[in-house]
C-alpha cells in the first residue's frame, strides 16, 4: 500500500466524459489499496474564459478579485470529479484551497504556498476517503483566495504530496512522459524512463512544456518522486496499475538513476530574438545598468553572452529575448543607450535556441565540441553559445531548428534504444 | 444618508456590458452618499450549465458537491462586479458566503440561513467600501459551501439587509415592478407603487414570479422594506436616484400603505391539472393518507377542495397539481386507492388558476360574488374555488385564462389610475 497524489490537467478534465475516465484512473489506484489525493485543474478553456472576463471588466484589475473569479474553475472540476467518483462507488469529497487550508503568501495572482495542513487529509485517508482538491489556489494572509499563477496545479500537487508525505506524485497529462526531444520533429525520439530533477528543470524551462518549472523546483527541494504519465490511455490497460514501473517518466533524485546518460535530451525554443550591443563601456555596473531596466519592463532575458574586451575599455554584449518582446527592448535600450555608453544596438529576430541537457555532461569532456562539429558539418552557423554544468545552449537561425535538433539527437546516440 | 442592499439577478449580470451597467447603478447610490452592499446572482445560463454538469456526472449526486460546483457562478459575478466598480473609481471588494460568513443549516442544495455576521461589512461601510456579495450561498455547519436553492439570491439579499439593518433592499430585475396583472395579457395593467408583504406572498406564489416566495417571507418577518425595480433602465435617468420615491414597487408592511385597495392584483397559473377523487371514505386520516404519499413523491399540490359529504360516509375531493406531475400523481394514487377507499379517480389537465388578491378583501363583503358573477356573464365555467383571508382562487379551463384575467382586472377597477 502506498500514498499517491494524482494530478489531472485541463485537457484531462475537459468535459464530463473525460472526468469519468479520470475517475477510472483513480478507481484503479484505490482498488489496488492505495491512499489517494487527486488535484485537478479547471476544464480546458475555462480559465481562459474567466481571465478574459476579468480583463474585459477592467484592464487594470485587482489581483484579489482576479483570484476570486479565476479560482472558481478548479472548484467546479473538483466537485464534478467527487460526484463522478461517488457514482462508481468510491468515497470521495472535494476540497477548495481554503478548506484544507493551503496557506499562501499575499502575492495574489502569483502566490507561493507557505504551508499546507495535511492532517485532515491524512485522517480521511485512514477511513478510505479520496480527497479531490482544487488545484492552483490557496488562501492568503488576508483570508482571501490566492492563485498560484498559470499552470499552478502542478505546484499544488507536488506541495500536497510533500505535505502528506506521499510516496509519489503522478502528473497525468496529454503526453505519456518526457521524451529525448520533441517527437514531432524527431520521430525517433524515445520516452525517458527516468530523468533527474536538475535535467527536468532545464528541459521544462527550455520548451519541453510538460511540467511547470516551479513544480519541478519544489519537487527537487522536497524530494517528491514525480511521475509524468498520460490520462488518455485506457485506465485499465495492462501495466497501468503497476506501482513500481507504470508507463511514463519518473522525475527523481539523481541517486535513483543508476546508469546516467551523458546527454538526456535535446530541447529547443523558437521565436527568440537576438540583441547585440556593440562597443559598450567596460566598467563595473554596466551589466546591471542594462538588465535591471529590462527586468523592470517585465522582459524575460534568456541567454546572455559577454566577451572579454580586447583593450579593456569597450566590450560587445549579446542577449536573447522572446521575439514578441523585441519592440519593448528597443524602447528600453534607447532610453539608457547614452547613459550606459552603448555605441550601437543591433537586433535580429527569427532565432532559435537549441539546448543539449544531461547530468553526465559534468564528467564527460568533449560534449560541447561534438555538438559544434555536428552542426558545422551540416552548415549550421552558431550565433552564440552559453553553457552551464549540465547544459549547452546554442543560438542559430530558426530555419535550421529541426535539422539541428535531429542532428544533435543522433550525435549523442539518443535515437538508439 | 441611508444604508441600501442592492440585488441584481442573472439577466442583469448576463455579460460584462451588463455588469458595467450594474456598476453605474451602484455608483449612483454611492455618489448620493449611501452605504451600499450588492448581492449578485450567477450570469444568466451559468447556473443551468453547472447544474447540468452535476447531473451528467451522476443523476444521484451528493448535494454537498452540487453546492461546491453550483455556488461558483455567483463568486465569479461578485469578483467581476468588484473589478468593474474599482474601474470607475469605487472602493469595492467581493465576498463569498464563507468569508462573511453567512451561516446556514446543513440542508445542502436547499439550505436556510441561520445567522449572518454583518459586523465586518458594517465596519467597511464606515470606510466607504462597497461589499459585493455572492448570492445564493452560505457555509454550513460542516464548514462546506451550502446553497439556498434556486432563486436564493433574493433571500440572500433580504437576509443581509436584515443583518446590517439596511434601510431598504432593492431587488433589481428585468421588470420594473409588480403589476396589477400580467401586462402581456392586459395592456391596461398598472404598476403598483406599494404592495404589502402578505399580498406579495400571494402574488409571488401564484405566478407573478418577480421575487422568490422565501425572500418575501423573510422580508415580512424582519420588516425589510423591499423595492422591486429594473436594472435595464438608464442608471442615471431622472428619478432613478430619488431615495424616497424611485420608479418601482415597494413591498412593505401594510401599515405603510395608507389607502388600501380592496383588490391589489390578479394572478394566474396555467398548466394546472385537476384530480377529483370520487366517493372517498370519509374518516379521520384520509386526507393525510392521500397527501403524505404525494408529498413524499415531491408533488407540489396546490388547491385542495373537499366538500362535506351528504351522508357522512363518502365524500368527493378535488386538488390541483402542475400538469407535468400528473403521471406521477396517477402512479401514487393507484398504489393507495384500495387502502384509502377511493371509488374513482378522475383527472384532467388543461386547467388554469386565476387568483384575486387584496388586503382590503378582509373588510369588504361581496368581493368573491363579484368575481363569480363577472365570470358567469362571460360564460366561463368555474371548476373549483378556494379562498383565504386575502385571496380568492378559481379554477377554470385554461383556454379562458386571458379572458378571465382581463374580466377580473376590469371588475375591480384596476384598469383605472
Amino acid at each position: 500500500m502506498a500514498r499517491i497524489v494524482m494530478k489531472f490537467g485541463g485537457t484531462s478534465v475537459a468535459d464530463i466524459a473525460r472526468i469519468r475516465v479520470v475517475a477510472q484512473h483513480v478507481k484503479r489506484e484505490v482498488d489496488a489499496g492505495h491512499e489517494v489525493a487527486v488535484v485537478v485543474s479547471a476544464m480546458s478553456g475555462k480559465t481562459n474564459e474567466l481571465v478574459a472576463w476579468t480583463r474585459d471588466a477592467s484592464p487594470m484589475h485587482d489581483a484579489r478579485e482576479y483570484d476570486a473569479v479565476v479560482a472558481s474553475g478548479e472548484q467546479v472540476t473538483a466537485g464534478l470529479l467527487a460526484i463522478a467518483l461517488q457514482h462508481i462507488g468510491i468515497d470521495a469529497r472535494s476540497w477548495a484551497g481554503w478548506q484544507i487550508p493551503i496557506r499562501t503568501d499575499g502575492a495574489h495572482g502569483a502566490a507561493r504556498i507557505t504551508d499546507i495542513d495535511g492532517s485532515e487529509l491524512v485522517r480521511r485517508f485512514g477511513i478510505g476517503q479520496v480527497a479531490v482538491i482544487a488545484g492552483f489556489q490557496g488562501i492568503g494572509p488576508d483570508n482571501r483566495i490566492a492563485t498560484l499563477g498559470r499552470g499552478g496545479s502542478d505546484t499544488s500537487a507536488v506541495a500536497i504530496a510533500a505535505a502528506v508525505k506521499a510516496d509519489r506524485c503522478d502528473i497525468y497529462t496529454d503526453v505519456d512522459g518526457v521524451y529525448t526531444t520533441d517527437p514531432r520533429i524527431e520521430p525517433k525520439a524515445r520516452r525517458l524512463n527516468r530523468v533527474s530533477f536538475e535535467e527536468m528543470l532545464e528541459l521544462a524551462s527550455l520548451g519541453a512544456k510538460v511540467l511547470q518549472v516551479r513544480s519541478v523546483e519544489l519537487a527537487m527541494v522536497h524530494k517528491v518522486r514525480t511521475f509524468v504519465r498520460s490520462s488518455f490511455e485506457d485506465p485499465n490497460a495492462p501495466g497501468m496499475g503497476d506501482f513500481d514501473n507504470p508507463p511514463g517518466t519518473l522525475i527523481c533524485d539523481e541517486d535513483e538513476i543508476v546508469e546516467q546518460q551523458v546527454v538526456t535530451g535535446i530541447a529547443y525554443a523558437r521565436d527568440e530574438a537576438q540583441i547585440s550591443l556593440r562597443r559598450v563601456s567596460d566598467r563595473p555596473g554596466v551589466a546591471a545598468g542594462i538588465f535591471m531596466p529590462l527586468a523592470e519592463a517585465n522582459i524575460n532575458v534568456d541567454m546572455i553572452v559577454q566577451n572579454i574586451s580586447e583593450d579593456g575599455s569597450r566590450t560587445d554584449m549579446t542577449f536573447t529575448v522572446p521575439a514578441g518582446d523585441l519592440d519593448k527592448v528597443r524602447v528600453v535600450l534607447e532610453q539608457i543607450q547614452k547613459d550606459i555608453g552603448i555605441d550601437t544596438v543591433q537586433s535580429e529576430s527569427g532565432m532559435a535556441k537549441i539546448s543539449v541537457v544531461g547530468m553526465g555532461m559534468r564528467s564527460h569532456a568533449g560534449v560541447a565540441a561534438a555538438a559544434f562539429k555536428a552542426l558545422a558539418d551540416r552548415g549550421i552557423n552558431i550565433r552564440a553559445i552559453t553553457t552551464s554544468e549540465i547544459k549547452i545552449s546554442i543560438l542559430i537561425d530558426a530555419a535550421y531548428t529541426e535539422l539541428a535538433v535531429r542532428t544533435l539527437h543522433s550525435v549523442y546516440g539518443l535515437d538508439k534504444q
